[in-house]
């Protein structure tokens, strides 16, 4: 497990692919974002998207899975206290997603020595090398215990 | 339904309450955000949360399903460009959320006149009036068509 001083910036984490497949698409929205683009394959020919696709928070979701699986491996688990996230164009089912991970900043604590933060970028891309979605998160990392 | 010009800084739209159950806490968290503090309630005992956390991912999830129900009918569905988001402290099981969006800004495309984006704030609350999530979220909303 890794604590604050294992890392610095500019290691690389990356995971995936997973398969976006068209249940899951239709599942995750109709209890998340339950609109016709993202439900029903045929309402979304005349959508913005013109063609099912996925919620952008599905698309996080995966995101955070493949997150989880890349090897960050913070001791007492990954959690975010927040996240910026852009998705530059639409994912749709049959699109295999990997995230690559980088640190960009690690960032000790003033008032607190137990505990900081680094602030990580994890980039969504697809099987065309096309980016699916940006995530700029700030996540807690303890730091290492002392040997007392 | 309404289009750019319906909206206006100020005007408030709210949903819910929607239930955190135990049972969707880990059923989300088994495919999406695979730690034990939201899989495991025993293990869950000791980690940062203290007891079994919803991931801030299907906070955010849920809170999209609310933001869907509020009444914001922007013509041609809701779509996201970007967001920021924030957990200023853990949901759990039993909690119930319910979303207060206000619009922020209104902004109209200097290069594209059929259509424009509106920045809103979607504050997720739970059943004690304690912020669960913040979102910030600038969206797509058309123009509404000439009479040509």
């Amino acid at each position: 497990m890794r604590y604050l001083a294992d890392f610095e910036p500019g290691q690389l984490f990356t995971a995936g692919p997973v398969e976006v497949t068209q249940e899951e698409v239709i599942a995750f929205a109709s209890r998340y974002d339950p609109q016709p683009f993202h439900t029903d394959p045929v309402a979304a020919e005349d959508s913005f998207f013109k063609g099912l696709a996925s919620s952008g928070w599905m698309t996080a979701a995966l995101t955070m899975r493949l997150f989880a699986e890349s090897g960050l491996a913070v001791a007492g688990g990954l959690i975010g206290r927040d996240v910026e996230l852009h998705w530059p164009r639409p994912t749709y089912p049959g699109d295999m997603l990997r995230a690559e991970t980088e640190v960009l900043e690690v960032i000790p604590s003033r008032s607190r020595p137990d505990r900081g933060m680094i602030r990580v970028r994890t980039t969504t891309l697809n099987q065309r090398d096309e980016v699916a979605q940006t995530m700029l998160c700030r996540m807690l990392v303890p730091a290492r215990p002392s040997q007392g």
